[in-house]
């Protein structure tokens, strides 16, 4: 195959893994009614025991979630509330569609918060079964501030523990502990209802306690856990005043844990993960070998700094090229995640696109080697690209125009290099969201 | 398998590829001697054709080649001198031994080199066969300054350049321009003779050009072009006088240029690569296969921050774990190459252990995983430990230690975190250099 070729097929790979990951045919996958059952994966519930289902949710893609749910059980869904973020509605019968802010929280969301948890209160039986719809962006979508606290005190703990250095599992104890529905509480709202979770994962390594801060999870975490990390990074006597009122008082055993995992309220849960990054990965995958490709999926839990990943795929690229491994061309090497970009200038770009110009440096003149980078959600960075589509001969096309793609690199400017030379992909908004998708072939 | 049955299993195979690119066992597996026919890789020559034999070459493995070409040549080997890093000689019986400093050159080096070139001139005849043996640091040890160039200038211009931001590829441009044995020149100066090449390379791609910059490999590049070079990173006023003078003269067309890919005198020259990082990772999986492990190189040629690639290669590692792609467990997955450090902290360690301190923190908890990154030289950075072997329990084991993981990486002070919980790898100085091996074992 020649490098249009390959151009070509990727594209037609990574669009047919977005579409394998759009949220409503996840749901039509991932959840049919067989008489009076209802199947969620390895779930299988009677709706005879029910006299009632809500629908709740937040996130971005929950509202095509909601659709099909809507088409699956019609009349069957007595009622129920979702959040999107602005401009994310579809058109629903039965439930409820709020808009709020994202991904910057707003008071929209915090009044759709307390309407969730008000449903669920109001609904707290044991004949209530509760189904619930996560995807990505939901923690900014539905955020609740634990009773005295504002978002204003919210929004300040978190710019202050994301500036102290602690790490994203320190972050996420103290936010769940300044929290009313994060860490497990929604489902401690909805006790002793039945709650089944379905979550489109946009989380490196789907843990379900990370995606949208676990509302319907148990918490291991404790108040003296979420005072030793911001003691730890000498935040402690820098909180607002009310946050630190608050802790001390949950660590002084005055104000409610979250619950934790063993909590019997969890034995009424289920959480099932129905899309993710390793589903579109898959997807990719069945759609190159229906174009002649060998495929192997390496990893979709990839993380690190953007150019350092893209440097670490053209190796493996070369490799394919020169000795067959790890595997003999035509061959696809596929992998999946959420990269970072450190930034450096004042460059325009994102990280798929710093990932595919960092690649493409080091592919430079050697073949048959087409790299794309994607975010499934159409956006990469503040671009209008949903990232890039490299080759052997970007490097050269590129000094052709007279731009030399180091000092582009270096200034975070990859959507400028990549703008004129025509290798930007863009799909716009797709609906879905499960991270980046890294496709390589080898012609 | 468990963590202790994998960790030893990752040194079997680290061992086995080491001792696999030990310099007298790759020529020993390239060369024989078949009647009156030596046999070089895919060079045939009939030995009855040349009246002398001399062997020449430079690099740290360069005394164990020339050690196994006399056990295989014996008395046919009229003689020669081989350049190698002090304290890394072999006796030998009729090859010279000289010893130069590395990895900065001095002058022994500059005589060397001299000897090497005036041997050449001596013996360039059509009936001598010229073996030349090249390995890591072979540039360092015979420095040649050009004509009326002293060693002083070629090491400020190596700083100016190296300072400027040039690309390795343009620093190689001027370097060849100021020197008169790199650039294809060793080959030219025993023109005509035969000269048979034989690498152990130490260079990411094994671009013969590349290792020891190519003294037997025609060069494409040209006075202009290094003029050009200089000119581009602004340097071109501030490089010493005497060398703005030498390369102005060249472009001049005053000075001969280095012999070019199509000059006349490479139809008479070979460069065979005899060992590299491929061979060691071929090893490596032989002896994954021995050991009951399914085996995946997944490239040769890794280049980029050691502790991004660490991270990628634990989000393959985690992969494997949980999906089994690209390979089910027991698996053992392989790379190799040469990653490189940002100096942030002032701590103790190498590429190698950062490599694995960084993968460590993203296996934590994650069950049956090991990753050893190791240099084939046996040194990694400043430290007397050769790399790391580090698993799923290194981040608790060096918590319970009173040591946190990521305040060490980020100080770049790894050594001091592994070596108290017995996570170095330690072998001494091993005789060859293949570069980096990195080895993920999934039980």
């Amino acid at each position: 195959m020649n490098l249009q070729q390959l151009r070509d097929a990727a594209l037609a790979i990574a669009h047919a893994a977005i579409r394998a990951v759009d949220p409503e045919a996840l749901i039509h996958k991932s959840v049919r009614l067989e008489g009076d059952r209802l199947i969620i994966g390895a779930t299988n519930i009677a709706l005879s025991e029910f006299r009632r289902i809500i629908v709740v949710g937040a996130g971005k893609a929950s509202a095509s979630m909601a659709r099909a749910l809507e088409t699956i059980l019609g009349n069957r869904i007595a009622g129920g509330s979702i959040v999107v973020k602005d401009g994310h509605t579809r058109s629903l019968q039965r439930i409820e569609v709020i808009e709020a802010a994202h991904p910057v929280p707003d008071e929209r969301g915090v009044s759709a918060a307390r309407k969730l948890i008000g449903l669920l209160k109001e609904n707290a039986r044991r004949d209530t079964l509760v189904l619930c719809l996560i995807s990505g962006g939901g923690s900014a979508l539905m955020p609740l501030p634990a009773e005295g606290l504002s978002l204003n005190d919210k929004q300040a703990m978190t710019r202050l523990l994301l500036e102290c250095g602690a790490s994203i599992d320190e972050v996420n104890i103290v936010r769940k502990h300044i929290s009313g529905i994060k860490g497990g509480q929604l489902a401690r709202a909805a006790a002793p209802a039945r709650v089944c979770t379905l979550l489109l994962s946009d989380a490196v390594g789907d843990a379900p306690d990370v995606i949208a801060s676990g509302p319907t999870v148990g918490d291991p975490s404790t108040f003296s856990d979420a005072k030793a990390v911001m003691e730890k990074y000498n935040i402690w006597h820098r909180v607002p005043k009310s946050v630190a009122n608050f802790i001390q008082s949950g660590v002084n055993g005055e104000i409610k844990e979250t619950p934790k995992p063993d909590d019997e309220i969890f034995r009424n849960v289920s959480n099932d993960i129905i899309g993710n990054n390793r589903s579109a990965l898959i997807a990719a995958s069945e759609k190159a070998v229906s174009l002649g490709f060998r495929p192997l999926i390496l990893s979709a839990c990839i993380s690190g700094e953007a150019r350092e990943v893209g440097t670490v795929f053209a190796s493996i690229a070369l490799e394919t090229a020169n000795s067959h491994n790890p595997i003999a061309p035509p061959a696809c090497i596929l992998a999946g995640g959420e990269t970072t970009v450190t930034i450096r200038g004042k460059g325009k770009g994102g990280r798929n696109q710093e990932l595919a110009l960092s690649a493409a440096l080091k592919l430079a003149k050697s073949g048959n080697i087409v790299l794309a980078s994607v975010g499934t959600d159409g956006t990469d960075g503040p671009t209008d690209a949903a990232g890039a589509v490299v080759d052997t001969t970007t490097v050269e096309r590129a000094r052709k125009h007279g731009l030399d793609p180091v000092a582009y690199l270096q200034r975070n400017d990859s959507y400028n290099l990549l703008e004129p030379i025509g290798d930007l992909l863009k799909t716009g908004p797709t609906g879905t969201n499960v991270m980046d998708l890294l496709i390589t072939l080898v012609g």
